[in-house]
């Protein structure tokens, strides 16, 4: 760094950071340490978070535990990686307990070649890997028609980002030979719900992944351990987990999870089927409701931002309500359909204040407020739930879903 | 995806895939799925691996072992991230058991304020993430002098990459204020060792990262729970954990930690010292030593590379033992101070095989070979070791250590 930088530097530094000293750093009687008179805890195999770390999945409370969902505690998270431990879950019929030496996986339908895979069969194939967020379609649905939830862990926290390892799927078919006549490739789980959802072929043959791979590891039984497809920016329940067949057909099926399920009922009482893509979204993690400003001074509104098209390119932050805009930092790095964090410094003058973020993607696509979600779509609609999240810090420093 | 592109891609694809079925593919009994019949596992606050995985970190075994180390198993991996529960340890004096909510960070010496912080008070700063890797100077070191270690995990397994959060160090130091006279930061750790090195001002001042985030959840315990340093690309006992105090003082401590170790005998018998950034360095993971190919046919070589000086720009491969040489396929994203994945399409043909890959960075380093490498430092040197790794194929398809 030359003198020069270093001077620049020095000056914003001392601006951010002055504004933080004023509010938080007091001098201390020195704790005695007594962890340096004794030899700690040896090496471990395998590793795990320390006795005071308590984060957790939020599980909802329902009548069938194994039909159910936990959320991400988004507030709480750094990073983009998400722990595969706090990784969002939803499943139909709880999480099977397979056994990776004897899954199979069956290709069928409209090939040339049916052919059953094993575990190891695929990990023969070339590998590929792909750092990317994976969102409920119902991920915010209950703020559809207004602000119900207590903090963002609930109203945001059913999407979750992973770096995935596996096959593309585009290797695998054409190792079966695909007819002409095919253009959906219908995929079944092997859990209690036999989960079954149908995807374009030309999808499939683009950037869809046979996922054996989570952060490194192999994935989560609940993440569809041994194998699950990773459709990369479509609503979640189409990445099927517990992946045991895929059919080649000329249709859609219209099972119950793209019918009864997973459409959208419009304001004419028709309802859209097969809408896939995740638009883009935001939502500032901190601060979000529950959390408490400790009094007027320097805080860093910090948020996450993803969109099923492409990359973030923009986020603009607005602490009055949308009255003004302030267009916020963007942390690297920027991956197409992969959270995305940002950033933007605020000094908080003690007063009422309503805390707005808004993103664009690089279709140039700008998330929506719930009025235009509402116009566009109508009272009944319920999954791809996108608006912006306003959070209210109330004079007390309290910030509420607002 | 157009047609023409369609079809350039059936025709490539094919001749991968073709490679793969002649060896492994033929249609099987399908397995009954009972899975299908039962309701699964309820959701869980905090999920953990499948009871089929096993997959662990290797520890040496020592006199000691509260001064010991374990490694990353490379070749069993997938992605960039290296899951926290299996991110390389090395402890001079065990993992101290620190609570963070009166663990206290002391910044003193040549500053205008002393100060401490709390890890609350930590967590006020503007926040920084990267993902980045880490490696212990001794990564390898027994390799030095010859073929030694069984598998590759042995022989690189002293590095991970992960996703660290955290306050930039220079923020920090500038709330206390930098003396002109102030040259190097003595970082010590609350371990039962004490651990402390020294750190030139101007690389804290530029990319140093006070970390209290790994894979989006806190520090693991074995990572320096609650805050450690992260100095992107030095050699890892740079980056000190379980930190609790940085003095900034006008010249090098000369600690045991960089006299009598962490530093380079070199052949006029002096010694270097100082010695921090890691230089470019690839592996092929698999196949890798120990390992075993089920027969001549096709095998896609995967491995990393890395470079504490910035990006991989190319990586090479031989599997004649540097006779020939081609260029590997780099995968995305390709992120400066990272572990960086390759692969390369083999026909195996059945005979004995030696394979090397060799990787250059940004800054057109390239990595030695061993015998470069014993001309440049001579025989006693022990720390650093980057050189080129060759793993030989026998007829039977056993992989060794070459």
């Amino acid at each position: 760094m030359t003198q020069v930088h270093r001077r620049r530097f020095l000056r914003r530094a001392r601006d951010i950071a002055g504004a933080v000293v004023s509010a938080v750093l007091a001098p201390r009687a020195a704790a005695a340490i007594e962890t340096t008179k004794y030899q700690g805890a040896p090496t471990r195999e395998y590793g795990s978070r320390s006795r005071f770390e308590t984060l957790k999945r939020w599980v909802m409370p329902t009548r069938y535990p194994s039909s159910s969902a936990s959320w991400t505690p988004l507030g709480d998270l750094d990073g983009i990686i998400t722990p595969s431990a706090l990784h969002y879950e939803r499943h139909h019929a709880g999480v099977p307990d397979l056994d990776p030496a004897t899954h199979q996986l069956t290709i069928h339908g409209l090939v040339d070649r049916p052919l059953e895979f094993s575990m190891k069969d695929l990990r023969r194939f070339p590998a590929v890997h792909r750092i990317c967020f994976l969102e409920c379609s119902g991920n915010g649905s209950q703020e559809y028609r207004g602000p119900t939830s207590e903090n963002v862990q609930q109203t945001h926290g059913l999407t979750s980002c992973a770096d995935w390892g596996g096959v593309a799927l585009k290797t695998v078919l054409n190792e079966a030979g695909i007819r002409s006549d095919a253009s959906w490739v219908v995929a079944e789980g092997a859990d209690g719900a036999a989960m079954t959802r149908s995807i374009p072929l030309a999808k499939c043959m683009d950037d869809v992944i046979l996922a054996y791979a989570q952060n490194g590891e192999a994935l989560r039984p609940e993440q569809g351990y041994p194998v699950r497809l990773l459709v990369p920016g479509f609503e979640g329940s189409i990445s099927v987990k517990w992946l045991r067949r895929l059919k080649l057909t000329a249709s859609a099926y219209y099972t119950r999870e793209e019918t009864s399920k997973y459409t959208d009922l419009m304001a004419d009482g028709r309802a859209r089927g097969f809408t896939f893509v995740m638009e883009a979204k935001s939502v500032i993690t901190s601060p979000s409701a529950g959390q408490e400003l400790s009094g007027p001074g320097y805080y860093e509104i910090r948020g996450l931002a993803w969109s099923g098209r492409g990359k973030i390119s923009r986020v603009d932050v607005s602490v009055d309500g949308g009255e003004s805009w302030r267009q916020a930092t963007i942390h690297g790095p920027v991956l197409p359909i992969c959270h995305t964090r940002f950033s933007l410094d605020w000094q908080w003058d003690g007063s009422t204040s309503t805390l707005l973020s808004r993103c664009v993607d690089d279709t140039g696509y700008t998330q929506p407020s719930r009025r235009q979600l509402v116009q566009q779509r109508g009272e009944n609609s319920f999954y791809h739930y996108n608006a912006i999240q306003a959070w209210r810090v109330d004079s007390a420093g309290v910030v509420h879903n607002a």
